[in-house]
């Protein structure tokens, strides 16, 4: 049997430990192609670069045999890049992350590594995007690990619904195992967001974005709840945004028909 | 009875004639303050700027009643600064655009347009991204005009439903009108990209991202369908991205319970 050919990408840049130990898994699911941003591009969501030109150079940073591209651009331009530019047959799977850091609920939208995911259920392969709930730099993979192979050995295997991608958070537990994976829906949470103003040496203001997440919901079937009782969370996720509850009000109010 | 607090924003930046114009009409309908980009910001889609600091800055662009700040972050940013930081009240209505170009149907979740537009839905306010398909900057917004003011009204009349808000693509038609206004749902269509690769003078390549839109759906229910036959369309648009349809099937497949 040919070995599926895996595309990993991320938005913490390249030479992050999340894509670092992400490839060295995906090295024994496959054909590995890595093409990630040279740099952190986190918050990115689904930005593009359409006014700027973009870089992509062939690099090699470990010993193992994927062959990899560090580029300039988005997380979604690299998943651009490599699909229309290097590589010459579609991926059997796109991977993103290990994301440092959580991507549950509304974080989805800003993330770049889930934006990377949804560009792959885009272009019409199976996608998934991993996160992990630590910002530490010398985070832990080991038990993230049985996870990430639990879920990529199932996507691999069985497929995924079209125009549909996997946003998968892993909790951080200390002194117990994981529970086990739910499949969630996405929780309505929010950040409640602070700037932190200041003033530069020469006197003018500038801002630093902080915040504080609030989540508002409490239903059982959420990602949030999901992670706070120990699970990993599962949520499938599309992009067709279109509200449609919302299309029969609005055409008794607005449409000339 | 008190005038409506309306905050505009874009994404091609303050000085274009899309939110110029915008900002004229708002004026007739409240007080308007204006946060936008200090520059173009297109293709930035939900980005926000977590890693570097915001500058905004108090501007004065022409002789209208509102009042203007001019940000270096992305769209998302300035609502988020607005919201959390310019303004003291939340406004009654967020309007972004006229961006000159489409964002119908999958351009939604690349379009920093949007983008602003969905943030003013999460953070609890009525909110309309307004498009023009003419890229010109010399664009007449004549006839638009009349479809913004009537969606602004009804929006300011009737409310949103919470979670929800507009994209209202505008077509341009050449010697005979409109037709009216459509509710529809987002087209399942994509781009197919191309790179054009090139060589700078330095001998490195790098590349532009161009593409081509295609449209795989017929429905005569969609935005695309609408646009094409002289019709504005009007798709609600929502920030739960959740594919509803999938998780039973995951359920079987990943689920430990």
């Amino acid at each position: 049997m040919k070995r599926p050919l895996i595309l990993v990408t991320n938005d913490d840049g390249i030479s992050a430990p999340g894509i670092r130990n992400l490839i060295r898994i995906m090295n024994d699911f496959g054909d590995v192609i890595v093409v990630a941003p040279d740099g952190p591009q986190s918050g990115m969501g689904h930005a593009i670069t359409i006014e700027a030109t973009l870089r992509c150079d062939k690099v090699v940073i470990d010993k193992g045999p994927q062959i990899e591209y560090a580029c300039s651009g988005t997380p979604v331009d690299c998943v651009k890049l490599a699909v229309n530019q290097l590589i010459d047959r579609k991926p059997d799977l796109l991977v993103s992350g290990v994301n440092h850091g959580s991507n549950s609920s509304i974080n989805v939208i800003y993330s770049g590594t889930m934006s990377a995911a949804v560009e792959g259920a885009l272009e019409g392969m199976p996608a998934i995007g991993f996160s992990l709930l630590d910002y530490a730099h010398n985070s832990d993979f080991t038990e993230a690990e049985i996870y990430i192979r639990k879920v990529t050995e199932s996507v691999l295997k069985n497929g995924m619904d079209r125009g549909v991608c996997l946003n998968v958070n892993i909790p951080k537990i200390k002194d117990e195992s994981i529970k086990g994976i739910k499949v969630c829906r996405q929780a309505n949470a929010n950040w409640e967001e602070e700037f932190e103003e200041r003033v530069d040496p020469k006197g003018r203001t500038y801002y630093w974005l902080t915040g504080k997440f609030v989540n508002y919901d409490k239903g059982t079937d959420t990602d949030e709840w999901a992670l706070a009782n120990h699970y990993v969370s599962v949520v499938p996720v599309q992009f067709d945004v279109t509200a449609y509850p919302s299309i029969s009000t609005l055409n008794k109010i607005l449409s000339d028909e």
